[in-house]
C-alpha cells in the first residue's frame, strides 16, 4: 500500500468532464490499495479571469486582498473535484490551505512554504476518503490567505509529498512528460524517460514550464520521486529522481528558452564599491529577483559603470519607479528597458565532467548568425540572452548540434 | 463618533463601478469621524453561477463541498471592495468568515451563527483601517466553512454589529425601504419610515424579501437599530428599532406575500396519538422547517386524519422520499402536493390590542372571491393560504381595505 499524491493542472480541471476524469483516476489509484491525496489548480482560465477582475478595479491591486481573490480559483476546484469523486461512487473531501495547515512566509502573491501540517490529511485518509487539497493557496502566520505564484500547486503537492512522506508524487498535465525541447518549436524534440532534481531544476528555473522551479527544488530536498505525465492516458512521464551513473552520462539533457524575463540597463553608475550592492539590496528589499547581472565600465566615461541585469517582465512595472529612484541616486544618467529579449539555454549534469560545451554552445549560435548580449552559467547550465526574433532559430540549432534528436534512451 | 456596519446586498456590489460606490460611501461615513465595518454580499449572478457548477457535477451536491464553492462568492466581493476602498484613497482590508471567527453549529448550506470574535474586526479599525467582511460565511468547531441560507450575510451584518456593539448596522438595498406591501403588485405601496423588530420579523419570515428573517431576530435580540436603505441614493429608508406608543397605534402595518412554500396533504393517516409528532419528528430531524399545519379528520374515513402542512419549495425534492416513507408507514394512502400556493399576511403591532382585524381580512378575501384554504395567525399577523393565481388581487385588496395607501406617517 502506497500513500500517493496526485497533482492535476488547470487544463486537467478543466471543464466538468475532466474533473470525473480526474475522480476516477483517483478512485481507481484507490481501489488499489493506495492512500490518495490529490492537489488541484483551479479551472484553466479561472485565474485569469479572477485576476481581470481586479485589474479592473485597480492597475496595481493590493497583493494580500489579491491573494483573497486568487485562492478561489483553488477552492472552487477542490471542492468540485470532491464532489466528482462523490459522483463516482468515492469518498472526498475538500481541504483548504488554512485548514491542512499550509504555513507560508508573509510575499503575498508569492508566498514561500515554511510548515504544513499533515494531521488534517491523515485523518482524512484514515477515513477513507481521498483528501483534495486547494493547491497554490496556504496561510501566513496571521492567518491571511497566501498564494504561491504561478505554478504554485505543483509547489502545494511536491511540499505535501515531502510533508507527510508520500511515496510518489504524480504530476498530470497536458504534456505527457519532459521533453529535450520544447516540441512546438522543434519537431525532432524527445520524451527525457527520467532526469534528475538537479537538471529538472535548471530546465523549470529557465522557462520549460512542465514544473515551477520550487517544487523541484522541494522534491529535491525530500527526494520526493516525482513522475510528470499526461492526464488525458495512461502512458509513463518522466521521472524526476536523484541522479545516478546513467543519468551522469548525458552531456546536455535538454535545451530551454524562456521569455519572461526584461532587461535593464542603467547607464552611468558612479564605479564605487557598494553602488552595485546598493542597487540589487533595493530589489531584494522588495523581494525582486533578479536573474543575469553584467556590469561593465561605462563607455561614456571611464569612472563610471554600465550595469545591466534581467527581472522578470511581471515584476518590471513595479520595479520601475524605484530603479530609476535608486539608479538617479548612485549617478546614472539614464536607465533603459529591453523586452523583446530571450534567454537560451542547455542542461545537463554531464557538462560538470566534459570541457567545453560552453564554446560549442557559442559557436552554434555564431554560426547562425545570433548575437549573443549576455552570458550566464552553472556547473550544470549555460544560458545565452539573445534578441527575441531569433528564439526559434537557436532552439532548433541547439537541440540539433547537441545531438538530442538522436534517441537517447536512459 | 459612532461605530457602524454597512451591509451591501448582491446588487449594491453587482459590478466594478457599484462597489466604487460602495467604497466612497464607507470613506465618507469614515471621514465624518465613525469607524466602519463593511459587510458584502457576493456579485449579483456570481452565487448562482456557483451553484450551477456544482449543479452541473452531481444533480444534488454534497452539502460541505457546496459550501466551499459558495463561499467564494463572498470572498471575491470582499476582497474586491477592500481594492474600491485602497483605490479611492480610503485604507481596507478584507476579513473571511475563518479569520473573522464567525463560528456557527455545522448545519451546511443554512448554518446558524453560534459566537462571533470582535477582536480581528477590532484590531483592524484600531489601525484606521475599514473592515470588509465576507458576508454570508463562517466555520463550524471543525474549521469547515457553512454558509447562513440565502440572504446570509444581512445574518452576518447584524450578528457582527450585535457582537462588536455597533450603533447601527446599515442594510443597503436596491429598494430604499420597508413598504407597506409589494410596489411591484400594488402601486400604492408606501415607504414605511419606523417598524418595530416584532413587524419585521412577520414581514420578513413572510416573503418581504428586504431582510433575512434571522438578521431581524438577531437585531430584535441584541437591540441593534436597523437602516434599511438604498445604496443608490442618501435618501433615509426604514429604521426597524424596539417598539414605542407610535408604532402601537398602527393596527396593520403592511400586507406580505410568500411564494416560496409549497403544499403537502397527507391524506388518511392513523388518528393516533403520536402520529403528528413521528411525521414532524421525522422532518424536524432532517433540519426542514415545517410552516402551516392544519390536521381533519380525514373525509374518507372517520378514524383516519388528513394532515395538509407548508414547507419551502426549496426542501421539497429533498423531503419527498421520506415524508412517503413516513406516511406509508403511519398508514397513509396516498400524499397530494401543491406548488402553485401563495401565502398572503397582515401585519401590525396594533392587532394586539384591536379585535375583528382576522374577521376583516376573510371579508375583504371573500368580496373578492377568493377561496381560503388555510389560515395561521400570531399576536400581531393573520396569514391565509391561497390559490397562487390570486396574489396581486389579494395583496391589492388588503392593502386598499386596511388603508395602507393612505399616508400612514409615524
Amino acid at each position: 500500500m502506497a500513500l500517493v499524491v496526485q497533482k492535476f493542472g488547470g487544463t486537467s480541471v478543466g471543464s466538468i468532464d475532466r474533473m470525473r476524469n480526474v475522480a476516477r483516476r483517483a478512485i481507481a489509484a484507490q481501489k488499489k490499495g493506495d492512500k490518495i491525496v490529490v492537489i488541484v489548480s483551479a479551472m484553466s482560465g479561472e485565474t485569469n479571469r479572477l485576476l481581470g477582475l481586479a485589474h479592473q478595479m485597480v492597475a496595481v491591486p493590493d497583493a494580500r486582498e489579491m491573494d483573497v481573490i486568487a485562492a478561489t480559483g483553488e477552492q472552487v476546484a477542490a471542492a468540485l473535484t470532491a464532489m466528482a469523486i462523490q459522483n463516482e461512487g468515492g469518498q472526498a473531501r475538500s481541504l483548504l490551505g488554512h485548514q491542512v495547515k499550509i504555513l507560508t512566509d508573509g510575499a503575498f502573491t508569492k508566498a514561500r512554504i515554511k510548515t504544513i501540517e499533515g494531521s488534517k490529511i491523515f485523518s482524512t485518509l484514515e477515513q477513507g476518503q481521498i483528501a483534495v487539497v486547494a493547491g497554490f493557496q496556504g496561510v501566513n502566520e496571521h492567518g491571511d490567505i497566501t498564494t504561491l505564484g504561478r505554478g504554485g500547486s505543483d509547489t502545494s503537492a511536491v511540499a505535501i509529498a515531502a510533508a507527510i512522506g508520500a511515496d510518489a508524487c504524480e504530476i498530470y498535465t497536458d504534456v505527457d512528460g519532459v521533453y529535450t525541447t520544447d516540441p512546438n518549436i522543434c519537431p525532432s524534440a524527445r520524451k527525457i524517460p527520467r532526469i534528475s532534481y538537479e537538471e529538472m531544476l535548471e530546465l523549470a528555473s529557465l522557462g520549460a514550464k512542465v514544473l515551477q522551479i520550487r517544487s523541484v527544488e522541494i522534491a529535491m530536498k525530500y527526494g520526493v520521486p516525482v513522475h510528470v505525465r499526461s492526464s488525458f492516458s495512461d502512458v509513463e512521464g518522466t521521472w524526476v529522481t536523484g541522479e545516478d551513473k546513467a543519468l551522469e552520462d548525458v552531456v546536455v539533457a535538454g535545451v530551454a528558452y524562456d521569455k519572461n524575463e526584461a532587461r535593464v540597463h542603467c547607464v552611468g553608475l558612479n564605479d564605487k564599491p557598494g553602488v552595485v550592492a546598493e542597487l540589487f539590496g533595493a530589489m531584494a528589499d522588495k523581494n525582486i529577483s533578479v536573474d543575469m547581472i553584467i556590469q561593465n565600465v561605462s563607455k561614456e566615461s571611464h569612472d563610471r559603470a554600465d550595469v545591466t541585469f534581467t527581472l522578470a517582465k511581471t515584476d518590471l512595472l513595479r520595479a520601475k519607479p524605484f530603479i530609476e529612484e535608486v539608479a538617479k541616486r548612485l549617478g546614472s544618467q539614464e536607465v533603459r528597458y529591453d523586452e523583446d529579449i530571450v534567454k537560451v539555454s542547455i542542461v545537463g549534469l554531464g557538462m560538470r565532467s566534459h570541457a567545453g560545451i560552453a564554446a560549442k554552445m557559442f559557436r552554434i549560435m555564431a554560426a547562425e548568425g545570433i548575437n549573443i548580449q549576455a552570458i550566464s552559467t552553472s556547473e550544470i547550465k549555460v544560458s545565452c540572452l539573445i534578441h527575441a526574433k531569433y528564439t526559434e532559430l537557436a532552439v532548433r540549432a541547439l537541440h540539433d548540434g547537441f545531438g538530442l534528436a538522436k534517441a537517447v534512451e536512459r
